[in-house]
């Protein structure tokens, strides 16, 4: 093994272990050696192995197997080709301004009505990858030592001690807020409102990428907001050139909601150059920028990628995030930092809902001030990643040819293409037959252009019966895609 | 003592002590005799002579001290004129379309930048008032016996128990609910949210009581709806005559909104008769009837007056009620049963900020199942009465002559009117010098009428603090009136 490379050892040691494991002597499955023959193999101290194993599973080429070490894998190459980039051109389309209500609504009725055995449709990993237990144990500490948690009133703005955390982190990502800029909302969704009540008025135009979360177009449709729908790639997101085509055709765009990291559904991540482009296009265009930052925390990096906002020069760029995906779905914990419209964001929030109970914002402030926040976001992650490759994986084995998919770089779910003419409304139907929920494409834009998709969750530890779940499904795409 | 009577015992001898009172042989304040003696001097049981205490106490003539028993007082005979009966041919004036948000906000501001020793703006009871141990208790239960209630997503409308429990405890009220048409929302102001958004569209007109609390107006602002001000009745709350008159003027009043049992700030309740015709009169126009419950609970009367909604025979009426100010203001719980727009408002609350959190309404629920939460509830409004009573004494003794004040029939707090022309802006900026912070008529409406007002907090335990508090205030009206 060569040293006069200026790598620093453990990346070399990296490399020397893909390398095996490309020519095969190393294989998936087989045990790494343990952090004490890793220190005697090598030469090397504690720290540099454990660096080593950590690189090599950031990378893909292992994955650690709770309290037995590290083992073998490859990362995935999918038998299926990715999806098309979209088309910066495409015209803005006037149907897209027709409602989500009546879809989402009549997807909720068919969902309440049907026996549900596997739901697919959510974007949430299963309850024992959260930290409960962590979690209850601060909360009844705090219950015992604060009985103005119950007597007082909510202090204005949320948890002083939670927001101080809150601000802390986002450090981490590149932002430098005060806690006093920290707002505590009910979840996300609270968030989206407050910053489109704050920065539009009914009627105005919204432009958001699509594909894009059916949650958000039911806020806008709710507020009376036009939602203008913009190209979207499915590995860097938003098309900055077809929100600057779409900015000069209509005047009158009042805001951009972005999701930079692990967008939903595409799982696509923003680069930092977009990222700036963004930030100086919409300063220029007086467009109101709104960040999604609620998956930020899954993407399987070594560092956190930067918050839009932390280019933020004008107040322009309004954070949005939470703690609900990440942390606790019992928790209904978000927050929103909106530079320029703070104040008019806090106003609205106390019209709105009044400040949030502190009870649940002290426990994950605590939780989240601790070395065991990162260590369970470590955890999350590694679980979700070969969840989602597995899944993957079953994709390509059971689905119809033809079939296309992504494999983003951390997240909850697979945003699956199926093969053109495939209608998702008529796998979502006979699915649920079979009592498994997915999402269907239709719900996540205004227009036609998403309705041979799929998406599906992959929070759930990966079994037999998603397994077998995931087989049905193939074959009920397959006679579908034949149908068409 | 005559025994012909057909009235139960407790009821005569609770006449008899009453005489003695009103004789002047008993004194204000003298101690009644403990329980014991009241059963060995009438010959009665112990239910009897709990009886006969429970009833001076609930009639005015007696109040309890924590472990030193019944002690006499006399009701409230105050030395100043009611107030005027509003005009219900008042014409709506066009100006009261102007916002609120200005004015609340520089009054935010204003009370952040000063220095506050006594908040008498606010509308509830100091924290010690509230049974704080016994939800810790139960909240403590719930989450250790429910991990789930951390990693699991909240159900859909909120915590089942606890939408039984209110759906039960609706019927005293003469409702009949079941569970799921009880939605769990964050507090009554997110419940009145939902509840316009569901009916109105911006631009729309909606008729509100004058005065009315400046929350409501807030919410009207922010949602680009126009209140329109009703003339409400000290007494006996909306005129319903000038409702009538408004519909016929203006044809296109889409929703009203009535507290009908302690309103905010006047603390009127509305008569069954009043209740009815409302109803009927809605109905008949075409009106969304929204009554907000939130004061309910404090009303000093046997029996729960019956919720307007009790006479909704077409799904006309929307109830939003909270357990803020009487169970617990640190959590933020309340409820909406919407009538005919049930799923529309469910599918709004779920796309402003998801279901709320489980704890709070699992701690509530369980409290609220027992007998527990009617004893808290006694105990509180008995403080309240004498907090009341003892704030209107000094009212009388201390502010200027012409001051005027109905003393409600339960509650958190007193509207006083001071002499005409004396302003209340002025008396609050002069009461904030001192460190004592006052709800300003001008809050209160969108006119000028409520300008000379002011809504005093009865909530905090009568004490020297209060009183000076209240002599300091009394002395600034004064000074304030004689200028004008
Ligand atoms: C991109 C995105 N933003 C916001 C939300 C809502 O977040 P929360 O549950 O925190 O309200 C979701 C959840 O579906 C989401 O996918
Ligand atoms: C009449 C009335 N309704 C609603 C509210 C708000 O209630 P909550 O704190 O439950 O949101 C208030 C509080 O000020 C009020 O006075």
């Amino acid at each position: 093994m060569s040293t006069t490379t200026t790598l620093p050892l453990y990346r070399q040691l990296a490399a020397h272990y893909r390398g095996a494991i490309e020519a095969g002597s190393l294989q998936p499955g087989a045990r790494l050696p343990s952090l004490r023959s890793l220190m005697q193999l090598h030469d090397v101290s504690l720290s540099t192995a454990l660096q080593l194993c950590r690189t090599l599973e950031s990378d893909g080429w292992a994955e650690a197997r709770e309290r037995s070490g590290y083992f073998v894998r490859r990362p995935q190459r999918l038998g299926m080709a990715p999806m098309d980039e979209p088309d910066a051109d495409v015209q803005p389309d006037p149907a897209q301004y027709v409602g989500i209500h009546s879809r989402v609504s009549d997807f909720v009725a068919r969902r309440r009505a049907a026996d549900v055995k596997l739901n697919l449709s959510i974007a949430r990993a299963a309850p024992q990858f959260y930290p409960a237990d962590a979690l209850r144990a601060a909360m009844t500490r705090a219950l015992r030592l604060h009985p103005e948690l119950v007597a007082g009133v909510p202090p204005l703005r949320g948890d002083p001690q939670f927001r101080t955390v809150l601000a802390k982190r986002a450090v981490a990502a590149g932002m430098v807020l005060s806690p006093d800029e920290v707002l505590v909302t009910n979840g996300c969704i609270e968030a989206l409102n407050l910053a489109l009540r704050a920065v539009a008025q009914p009627g105005d135009t919204i432009a958001v990428e699509s594909p894009t979360f059916y949650g958000l177009l039911q806020v806008l449709e709710s507020l009376g907001l036009r939602a203008l729908e913009i190209p979207t790639s499915p590995q860097t997101g938003l098309s900055i050139e077809a929100l600057e085509l779409a900015a000069r055709t209509y005047g009158d765009i009042k805001a951009v909601v972005v999701v930079p990291h692990l967008q939903n559904p595409l799982g696509s991540v923003m680069p930092d150059a977009h990222k700036q482009r963004l930030v100086q296009l919409c300063d220029a265009q007086g467009i109101a920028l709104i960040e999604d930052d609620t998956y930020t925390e899954l993407l399987d990096a070594e560092q956190p990628p930067r918050a839009i906002k932390s280019w933020d020069a004008t107040g322009n760029v309004i954070h949005c995030a939470s703690m609900h995906k990440i942390l606790a779905p019992g928790l209904r914990l978000g927050w929103i930092s909106a530079g320029r419209w703070q104040a008019r964001v806090e106003m609205l929030k106390y019209t709105q809902s009044r400040n949030n109970e502190v009870l649940s914002q002290r426990g994950a402030g605590e939780f989240m001030a601790t070395g065991a926040y990162d260590r369970h976001l470590r955890r999350l992650r590694t679980a979700l990643r070969s969840q989602r490759e597995r899944t993957a994986e079953a994709i390509a084995k059971y689905f119809p040819e033809g079939t296309r998919l992504n494999l983003p770089p951390g997240g909850l779910q697979l945003w699956v293409e199926l093969p053109a003419g495939c209608a998702s409304a008529q796998v979502f139907d006979a699915a649920l037959q079979q009592g498994i929920l997915v999402a269907p494409g239709f719900l996540f834009s205004n227009s036609a252009r998403s309705d041979h998709f799929l998406r599906l969750n992959c929070g759930w530890p990966y079994d037999a019966e998603i397994d077998g779940a995931l087989r049905t499904l193939g074959g009920i795409a397959g006679q579908v895609a034949r149908a068409a």
